[in-house]
């Protein structure tokens, strides 16, 4: 870590314009289209009538999730990014109305959850790892940042702050202890950053050096299930109707001991060196400790942040950027098992999207923007439908036909959180530091930003992911670099200013930017990126791709579906070696767009000879040669229902 | 079904003797030390108490299961089988001992269930579908049969056909229904064949006809929980405390509507077309109905349970000749569901076994003792350990190193199934007909029958499962058949007599037999059988199973283990044309014995350049050469803890 990455930081969305071919269709999508529906789900769900209830002092009678409020607050959320964007007058009054019914349901001394104000009102703060109060608490806080900020109104700050002055008071002295669910790190730290106040900053840092302590409550609250609630509780499994009571043995190791990995709290995170535990929880923390040393300078966070992304991303990250393989406990197992039919929640790879940014933010490194782009591109993408409307919460790499995006859920924790990233997308695209702007992500746009006192616009056209010709323009008031990342997948890049060729290994030197360093003056830059269709083998300790090949091209990693293909997609023997053409495919209806296709030679077992048997001497088995055709794993599941896979076995 | 296959019977057990150099240390081992070790565990796990506290007239205290009477009467099952053959005075004592605890525990009107006794004395015979009284009778009753025919004692006899009169008077009549778990069909059949007593068949064909119909009382029974027992019962799961939860689901299909698939009662057995559910529960109902077609002459149940073979054969059972791949209802699933981390209980290969023994009997094909043979040898022989004394109740074909054997289970069914199996093996080997003899298995043996009136004696030496050559000497007193199967897996086979050579094919006739019909005076016959190492493919549908092979010699079926590969086992891909070539190993250690291991040309992936990377362009990767060696699968598991593996990613 040197100083000038020190200083890097990102361009905040509101300075950024999208005009997307590839992204512009599903931000209006989730604009007009999920917004709309989601506040819908949150009437139908019960989840505006808990606010209600709670707001007209009613008793009992709370619907749905214990920490269903946060649905409301990240929908709050996504909701203000579009309106710093858009002026959408139906929009803004449903946001009015639903912060009113949130500030209506504050409690006097600022405490705010419905579910406790319904249900336990004699029992807050009193079951830390379950009950989420604080993870509510921090969706509130990000919400009303993001509200402030869209709208300058102060309304839902306001709740914001006088809740996160209640918990500041509260915790750390009446209650010593940390959330079973990390996201209040962030918030408060988010809250720090708007209002200036020290105390929120200092709350994080508290919540995140305590977790993975002896007196982080965690572990005493699961031996002390007469301290931590009421009735409402299952003393067996320390977690409220409703739960699936699988989620115990999550907390517990093979020995029946506290397990402190679901919640990353078996050590300090300075200590650990492996990704445990619920996924999403983990992103979170992890973000808010690269937030946390981006505020103070403490450097002893960034090695174990770095060490925790390494052993993620070369041990326990499927190739969309998807994480978590387990569904018991929602989260990460153990190196390299990556089993294809696995979980990778679409919240998680939000989680890990808002680290990244982080990441970069700290290090200035090209990789972390390199796992953005895959993972926005691929694991989060294929979260929500084309339509806007459906959502996958797990994220498999193989499917046998059955797994299908749902309208909403019981636990809805992923549709508003796919909204609130894809409305505040912008937030990812351009940083700058004292003296440059990167370019981070490839989507049309236009940034004006402040370069060490220069005023910098930069426009953007890119033909990504379909193909790789970017176009910038730039106009510059002094003299500042333009840096350029090279994607990871690139084979090759071709760099031109005003159409002259730049020598982009020198100007790369290692760091994954090409940098150009000059005046600008409305001048031309153009980048031409080699997407060839690759296949890909996983690291040999993966069991479950052992033998198979993945497609990628460009960004995009490839699946196959039944609806392109004659036979199941599992019989399909790809050559590893053959090249794999490009094809257009007009997927409009199903997809929103058409799409480039990939096909090649593949066999397939002869079916002759089969009649009554089901094992036979290979000799005397024949293949058939065939053409696999494969699609963008994104753009999956939203045609006829059908099997899907992405790795595909090989010869070689 | 011609009309000489009505009269095939297998030769009892107790005309055979058996002297074979891999089945009798085996069944040695079964005698001085299972059979020692389980009267232990029966002590150790209370079910010999719970007849001493029914006995005792005590109320509750009941310890385990509620159906683990059954464990005691498959006990006496097995030692009655070894008594048969060896005067072993301690076994005897032991055996005399529980049955004075059995008799001991049955009520005066013939009633005899230890769980209803002690906890719920008021609820006899209400909850048939899963508190398996009648499996536990069914169970005493072939326990008794055994006993008598072994010992010609009558104590256990009394006491089950006084329990088989007491349910013979209560169906039909005060109860009418089938229960959840067959056993009493088959069991009521054996003692049938012991008594004469019609009432027994005719109770069994009851429970047959009855099953799948709407007055088999299971669809009732979940829809009136206040009728079927008492607070002993999870009214929400109509389980008794102690049963997996997860049982409820298997009785629901998805909307949440009885299907009475997992009790084989989704519809009258003559309907059904594909095996279904439990398949343990299965293989017990059809081999009762194969024994009613056989004892009733009733033709319209052959059809069906070819049909049903057929179906299981071809499309659900793994090349083991395991079946039942679903852990949560221990069952059947779709066709071609044969994923290799499944569950194929032990319990449902012995029960296959059963089944096949008597479709043979129905029909004289050979197709059934050649799946016999699969499965004593690979899928049932895996869940016995060589010492004797730890089983698998699940026998996956693939493991990541975490699936070992235990002693026992807090379900025990399969080690005392295992051992009343390999305790009457001698049951398997011979059949006649009118006019001849079928040899079925090829194990050391003599035999003495008589056919059509001839004395037949027949004595086999055998050098399989590792090599091919069988050597009988056959004596008769007139002309008879000599039937000699031909193993689905033998290549090519050499018949000779007194070293003539026979034209096999002519022999043959596509029966599956190479039929000797001769006068025999000591006559030497020998067979040589080819026992060429094959790589098999599975059904193009069988997508766990595509693009790879299962390596298999003789009746074996091989699998890899890390004890014997440097490389973790999924890491080798086997070119599917090479020869594997076969070495001897001593592994008399472990498994008991030396084996023939198999040894071939592999590749690895080559581990240079991971360094710090998941996933890599499979151009930029290497493989090399390397050896994969392979033992037998009916011995993994017996040294070091460690992965394994049956099918292999394949080249071809």
């Amino acid at each position: 870590m040197d100083d000038t990455a020190e200083s890097v930081e990102s361009v905040d969305f509101s300075d950024v314009e999208i005009d997307d071919e590839f992204w512009s269709p599903r931000i209006e999508t989730n604009r007009e289209v999920t917004l709309e529906y989601q506040y819908d789900q949150l009437e139908e769900s019960g989840t505006l009538e808990n606010f209600r209830r709670t707001r007209d002092g009613e008793e009992g009678g709370f619907q749905g999730m214990w920490f269903q409020d946060s649905d409301a607050y990240k929908w709050i959320e996504g909701a203000s990014y579009v309106l710093a964007k858009h002026d959408d007058e139906e929009l803004r009054s449903k946001v009015d109305e639903v912060i009113e019914l949130v500030a209506g349901a504050q409690g006097e001394d600022g405490y705010l959850n419905t579910y406790f104000s319904l249900v336990e009102p004699d029992n807050r703060w009193s079951n830390l790892h379950m009950m989420h109060e604080l993870y509510c608490a921090g969706h509130l806080i990000e919400a009303a940042v993001a509200h402030h900020r869209a709208t300058g109104d102060d309304s839902l700050l306001d709740v914001a702050t006088a809740f996160a002055d209640h918990i500041d008071e509260v915790f750390g002295d009446e209650v010593e202890g940390v959330p079973g669910h990390e996201e209040i790190e962030l918030a408060l730290i988010r809250l720090y950053r708007v209002t200036d106040e020290e105390r929120y900053l200092d709350r994080a840092t508290y919540f995140v050096d305590l977790r993975g302590t002896d007196d982080d409550r965690l572990a005493w609250e699961l031996t002390h299930p007469e301290d931590i609630g009421g009735s409402e509780y299952d003393d067996g499994a320390l977690i409220p109707d409703g739960s699936d009571g699988a989620a115990k043995s999550v907390f517990l190791d093979d020995d029946g001991e506290y397990d402190g990995r679901y919640a990353q709290a078996h050590e300090p995170l300075r200590d650990q060196t492996t990704v445990e535990g619920h996924s999403v929880r983990a992103m979170y923390l992890f973000a808010a400790a690269a937030d946390l040393a981006l505020e103070t300078g403490d450097d002893s966070l960034v090695e174990p942040l770095e060490r925790l992304w390494e052993n993620m991303t070369e041990r326990r990250m499927y190739i969309t950027g998807g994480i978590g393989p387990e569904h018991a406990h929602e989260g990460f197992t153990e190196d390299y098992d990556l089993r294809n039919d696995g979980y990778a929640e679409t919240c998680a790879a939000v989680g890990s999207v808002f680290w990244n940014r982080r990441m970069f933010e700290l290090t200035g490194e090209a990789r972390y923007p390199d796992l953005v782009e895959r993972t926005l591109y691929n694991g989060f993408l294929a979260g929500v439908s084309a339509d806007g409307t459906k959502f996958f919460y797990e994220n498999p790499l193989e499917s046998d036909g059955d797994h299908h995006r749902k309208g909403w859920f019981t636990c809805a924790c992923c549709p508003p959180n796919a909204a609130r990233l894809l409305a505040s997308l912008g937030d990812y695209l351009y940083a700058r530091d004292d003296d440059g702007v990167y370019v981070n992500q490839y989507v049309g746009s236009t940034v004006t930003t402040s370069v060490g006192g220069a005023e910098v616009t930069l426009s953007q056209e890119s033909s990504l992911p379909w193909e790789g010709a970017v176009e910038l323009t730039v106009d510059a008031s002094d003299e500042v670099a333009v840096r350029l990342r090279v994607p990871e997948w690139a084979d090759g890049v071709d760099v031109r200013v005003n159409g002259d060729a730049v020598d982009e290994d020198a100007a790369d030197e290692g760091s994954g930017y090409v940098e150009l360093r000059r005046e600008w003056d409305g001048d031309a830059v153009t980048l031409s990126l080699d997407q060839s269709v690759e296949a890909m083998v996983a690291h040999p300790n993966v069991g479950s791709d052992a033998g198979r090949v993945a497609l990628t091209r460009g960004p995009l990693v490839y699946c196959a579906e039944d609806a392109d293909n004659d036979r199941p997609v599992h019989q399909y023997t790809v050559d590893a070696d053959a090249d794999f053409g490009t094809d257009r495919a007009d997927l409009t209806d199903a997809v929103g767009t058409d799409v480039v296709t990939l096909g090649g030679p593949a066999d397939v077992p002869s079916l002759d000879g089969w009649e009554g048997e089901l094992y036979r001497p290979v000799a005397e088995t024949d293949t058939e040669e065939t053409t696999l055709t494969a699609v963008p794993y994104f753009a999956w599941d939203n045609r006829e229902p059908g099997a899907m896979r992405v790795w595909f076995h090989a010869d070689r």
